[in-house]
């Protein structure tokens, strides 16, 4: 698996419509915790990782945009920092370890700048340089920022390999998940054995705080305490974590009964997810509205809620006064790359629509071959999103309180994998299996190994 | 195990000698990775963790000086965050729950202050106030950082407590790395192996960037790169980690052979290494001053590398030569607690004394009860250290070649346990086993499991 960062340099480049200048992008230097001297661990910006693949501190990167040359800036070698740490890569291992057409000091940087004929940067970075360099307008800046989104959210062949690579593990990790799962310990004991399963396959970062939500706690939507313990065997828990492997993030979410055995009501609305969630997998393809998508998830919600009993009503006019949006009060879901959320001030920056159905939708464009996405539809049982409807007189009628009575035990149910848009459809990245007989399968058999081992 | 934070309030103010007035310390606030919405592990700040015991972003303390009176100020209930997140405690709980004498909206924060004779903050986390607050002059501002310091540094016995379960969580996961130990592995799969038994405890912090360094990166004091193949069974690997568990730190270093059996070479060094260990703990109780500790062990590093025959001459002229601190070049220990250089901004900042064999001495103290401190001698054959001694023509003939290099294949060896001062002595807190002949049994007792498995 070689990561080509060159090739991304050069798609930022086609997307960057510039004749000349230089574009300087700023990595990320190790920085301490408060006041102590506890080094926190040390991640590299997304950007600058994209454009040189170094995920070593205090470095920077310089393009010729004329020339496509890349020089890495590395920082000065101190003398102190030797007898600590040894001795540092020097220029020339750089330039072979990173592709790069040459590598200098950070003391020769503000001479390199000073002799562009204008210096491109990402605005939101705050970089300032000295007053004779002759730094480009707001506006150009922002279209650098957008060349370089443009680029990341088109994934290359080997970017794609990786992100195979950081979904395997997290479905494994998952795997292990459901087949600890037990009554009688903690969320964190899951949690625990999901951060093991990625850091002895080296993937030492999880892509986000991970949620671990048993019973109520997984109609929370961003529940991070994962610290209740686990006691009803009947309880569903929602487990969403994907680790980042070099650099690329997986997202993956399962929601599996704690015992092993689904209870017909978590069976019926787990059902419905699952339809959901197939039914915007057949729609992704180049060229479709991610806002479709989203439509075709209510659409089917508000079928299989008006088939439980739960919703009270026409399909079209549920979805018309939002009372869908109530028990499905999130987006379909987002670009995933080396952030999990791709790419973060680019892609999530669109106008929102004002209405409860798509308010929270992360993003509105048109896919195109080689983004990957995540589609994660759900239902959840919370009281915050769903008193207001029945308190309201105006959607009060649509809502069986009887029979949301009968099903709100089952608390939250969401389903997610991460997949990769072609010309004609997608492709899954995810392999943690999602069928109710495939996840009663793993744990059956897991709990009967547990068995013959007492 | 109650954390009985108001204990530690009590005894900041016993140590500020005012009479009126609020002291105001802000906790930490939840972050975003860069330009990303992907949150940063939230690690309370150390100072407010320890007067509060709150480790939720966004709150405050106002300690009034006169009554002893806590109030814990909580940021404002904002009804979108309730939807994603829940509900937040209501103030009653926590006011219960912290202990403290009564929970506020930080929206009365201001008017609280406003009313106060003076306020009294950390100097160094540039707090900024209203213009009709009577802010502390910095000199006072500084003698409550004092008191708080030399409260943190002499730990309750409840603290002692948190620290023995970080240091027996911490010394398990040693035990397991050294079973796990062998040839064809990698540096990370030993660090895998560590955080996993860290989090399956619950200790989902390392206190520091843990050290795993095989063959000659043990020589590098800070390596943390944790990512070499581990190749040869008579290799030395070097482990310097330990968890935090509730907010205190462990600071653990063992040295063993990769294949479980230590070379003549590597078992003569380690023993003039415990030996150093030994005689250092020896001395250790209240009154005692640190540097006489770190003399004694610079004294028996000496006179065990005078017998080796590495060292040529005699003991006293090569200690006034610093030729030692070619070979133990880091300082005997820190203060330890909440952080792991216990307190960071206080016991580090004192006046280093310029010579190779004391200039990174991290503190210069005479110790007292229930100070807990880290003694962690080390010889290492780092050329970078020891190359400028070989080629002085004053200090040339201290050193024997032709012994220098027989030995210097062992790398790097500390050994590092924690320890807890009282009135005549000391107790460690460490468990994790040290003499040669423990190490190579529980390594046997390993391998010959999995012999029998294979």
């Amino acid at each position: 698996m070689v990561l080509a960062t060159r090739q991304n340099v050069q798609k930022v480049l086609k997307n960057f419509n510039k004749k000349e200048g230089v574009i300087v992008v700023k990595g990320k230097e190790l920085k301490e915790r408060d006041d102590t001297d506890v080094e926190v661990d040390f991640r590299q910006e997304s950007s600058f990782y994209y454009l040189t693949g170094c995920a070593e501190p205090g470095f920077s990167v310089v393009i010729d945009v004329a020339t496509e040359r890349i020089q890495l800036i590395a920082p000065p070698v101190n003398p102190d920092d030797v007898v600590w740490m040894g001795y540092p890569d020097s220029l020339e291992t750089l330039q072979t370890k990173y592709d790069v057409d040459e590598a200098i000091y950070s003391t020769e940087l503000d001479a390199r700048l000073k002799a562009a004929s204008v210096v491109y940067t990402i605005p939101h970075f705050n970089v300032t340089f000295n007053e004779d360099v002759k730094a480009a307008s707001e506006e150009d800046n922002k279209a650098l920022y957008a060349a370089i989104c443009e680029a990341r959210i088109i994934k290359s062949d080997w970017e794609i390999e990786v992100m195979r690579k950081a979904n395997k593990i997290s479905s494994d990790a998952h795997i292990k998940v459901m087949e600890a799962c037990t009554t009688n310990i903690n969320e964190a004991d899951l949690y625990a054995i999901f951060l093991n399963e990625s850091n002895r396959h080296g993937a030492f970062f999880q892509s986000y705080m991970p949620i671990f939500g048993s019973g109520m706690n997984a109609a929370t939507l961003h529940y991070n305490k994962n610290n209740a313990s686990i006691e009803n065997p009947t309880d569903m828990i929602l487990v969403d974590a994907g680790c980042e492997y070099n650099y690329y993030a997986s997202d993956i979410t399962r929601t599996f009964p704690v015992g092993g055995k689904f209870t017909e009501e978590a069976a019926t609305i787990y059902s419905i997810v699952l339809d959901m969630q197939k039914a915007c997998i057949a729609e992704l393809k180049s060229g479709a509205k991610w806002e479709d998508i989203h439509t075709t998830a209510l659409e089917v919600a508000a079928e299989g809620l008006i088939k439980t009993g739960i919703l009270v009503g026409e399909k079209q006019e549920l979805l018309d006064k939002d009372v869908v949006a109530a028990f499905f009060p999130h987006g379909i879901g987002h670009m995933i790359g080396i952030d999990v959320h791709d790419v973060p001030k680019y892609c999530t920056s669109v106008e929102r629509i004002d209405r409860p159905s798509y308010r929270y939708l992360r993003m509105r464009r048109t896919l195109a071959a080689n983004n990957v996405v995540t589609v994660e539809p759900g239902i959840y049982f919370c009281e915050f999103m769903i008193d207001p409807v029945v308190k309201d007189e105006k959607t009060s009628k649509y809502i069986n309180k009887e029979m949301l009575n009968k099903y709100k035990s089952v608390g939250g149910i969401r389903i997610e994998d991460n997949l990769v848009i072609t010309e004609d459809g997608s492709y899954n990245l995810t392999t943690v299996p999602k069928e109710i007989n495939e996840i009663e399968a793993i744990m059956e058999e897991a709990s009967s190994k547990k068995r013959k081992l007492d």
